[in-house]
């Protein structure tokens, strides 16, 4: 078992990543009613573990459908309508068991029932364990408008066990190695060095490996959020490869690309912009390239308007006064903020990846 | 004009009260674009003075519809949407303009939009001017459950205006009355004196002396929700009243009773309560009924079910592991909040008042 540790100014807490990881909610004393939100799905196939490494026999999980529909305000409404029902008051706790979407609903809801209840986070997939388990933020989509209505609101504890990612389709379970890849390119030589090592061939049964990429991965959040709880500067570089990706995502109707994949193909075009403004040395970007292509097959991108792409991209929650935020790639384990890119720069890097003529 | 200033973890804010308190806008600096919520009646009304007194001409407001039903998830979700639309970003400023209803809905909404804005409080009623406007609590209602979903979040200022109040219907004003009479049973003998000699043929229009009212009365919650900012426990003394109070509304599916009122009732079935317990002379009991009575007539308590009353008492926010926590009158000036009540008190203190065999 791997202990992280993150700074918060609401108290620290620990992440936990190993096999019976969920353990050690057996440890957790002091309130009143404990609740699990999760997915139908999740739960048939790992309620049974859940229930015995827990010790939480007779656990009645709170269930929304899976997907990302369920991050709405309406579903955040029923939870907590359900969570009265069966009694929660302010000394519960929620666990949320699942991916990126129970556990930002999840900490949505444990954040704002009756003003906030602790939660955990026991996250099931490569991504949520790597990334969005971790810091605090939690949100719903308002229409397209993904994590529009949110807070910052750390969890009691973060538990990733690694044996669940063995159920995870390959899809998906590339889609998190992606993030992790950020982090590598956020974090320097040695992790990306043993993620090149590592990325051909990985599958999501390969539990003893995977224990490690997701310790390693997760260990550079744990750093970042850990100094910018609050997303007042530095938490800014987890951004890398979003601003393109999140342009990806709602151009395409979330239907086109996960998460992961759209992040993917945002960080082979911010790598290009950073090569196109001057900050990026080719050969590093092509390292950058190869990793990223190592992973696995990428949604294509043909049909994808360009005027389209490239006007959602101010909309992103992170411009402030019009102004985008760029998370550019300056070496392995060096990146650049700013919002001084050029227009056309910015063109550039989407047509060229789209098209293939660069690196690829 | 009056300044009280509320100390608060995430940074200490000011409460200023007096006529043209709002003109306090024009000093705030450094957001991209700022945003006014409030009702539509309300803006007809007072839009041009708000306009003078901050120099924002040429202001849009965004509206919601006046009355609780606006105090919803959905609601919050269509004016975070509306935000969006007019591209309010991260460094945007809300100005909740309104009675308490605006005020919950803005809070949440700012608090909680791409993880929290700053936002001003301008409270327009009695009511949220003596109270819910400051202390940084915010929610919206999940169908009959008031408050269920709600953030604590400080505003960057609360500016009551007293003039605004002169276009208050009679009964809207008489219902913030009560919660200033809350606050001097709290305060002791100076505040409950004072309003003793006041309360009696007191008007909507009668601007410098609600100034002075509505800034004593405020200064009692400052004082509070300054030592403790989360209701971790000093803070449940504000809670007075509002135990029966609570349950009254939800009894009366929130038609019969004005906020104030409920409270009101409930401040007469706590007083009754506490004396039953043993802990309050019946001489001052009797004072309290009287301040409570001078403040005018309230909607009749006939038809209520005692059953239903207090079937609801349990499922009130505050109490924690089925445990409810009685704020009771011991004095003017001082309560005990205790779970230490029978249910029989209880109950008679309910029956007592409803048939208004004990002090009317």
């Amino acid at each position: 078992m791997r202990r992280l540790q993150v700074k918060s100014s609401a108290g620290n807490y620990d992440v936990k990543v190993g096999c019976g990881a969920w353990g050690a909610l057996r440890k957790l004393k002091g309130y009143t009613s404990t609740f699990v939100l999760t997915e139908p799905g999740l739960w048939a196939q790992w309620g049974t573990k859940f229930a015995e490494d827990t010790g939480w026999s007779g656990v009645r999980p709170i269930l929304v459908p899976s997907g990302e529909t369920s991050k709405s305000l309406t579903m955040a409404g029923r939870v907590a309508a359900e969570l009265l029902n069966r009694g929660a008051d302010r000394r519960s706790l929620l666990v949320a068991l699942g991916g990126g979407v129970v556990g930002d609903l999840g900490g949505f809801v444990a954040s704002t029932y009756m003003r906030g209840i602790d939660y955990v986070q026991a996250p099931t997939t490569v991504l949520a364990q790597v990334d969005s388990s971790i810091g605090g933020k939690t949100a719903v989509n308002i229409h397209a408008m993904k994590n529009l209505i949110g807070t910052f609101s750390p969890p009691r504890m973060v538990l990733s066990e690694p044996a669940v990612l063995a159920s995870l389709p390959p899809r998906a379970f590339q889609s998190g190695i992606y993030e992790a890849v950020k982090h590598a390119i956020l974090a320097g030589p040695a992790l990306f060095g043993w993620l090149e090592g590592k990325v051909a061939g990985l599958t999501p049964g390969q539990t003893p490996v995977l224990e490690t990429l997701v310790a390693r991965a997760a260990q550079v959040k744990v750093d970042v959020v850990s100094r910018d709880e609050r997303e007042a500067g530095l938490r800014r570089v987890l951004n890398l490869g979003h601003t393109y990706g999140h342009a990806l995502e709602e151009a395409t109707g979330y239907r086109r690309f996960l998460h992961g994949e759209a992040v993917a193909w945002g960080m082979l075009m911010v790598t290009r912009l950073a090569e196109l403004s001057g900050v990026l040395d080719s050969r590093v970007g092509s390292r950058i390239v190869r990793l990223v292509r190592a992973v696995g097959p990428l949604p294509a991108l043909r049909g994808l308007k360009e005027e389209k792409v490239l006007g959602l991209l101010i909309r992103d929650k992170k411009a402030v006064g019009g102004k985008i935020h760029w998370v550019l790639p300056e070496g392995i384990g060096k990146v650049r903020v700013t919002p001084d890119v050029t227009d056309a720069a910015v063109a550039s890097a989407f047509r060229d990846v789209q098209r293939g003529v660069w690196n690829d």
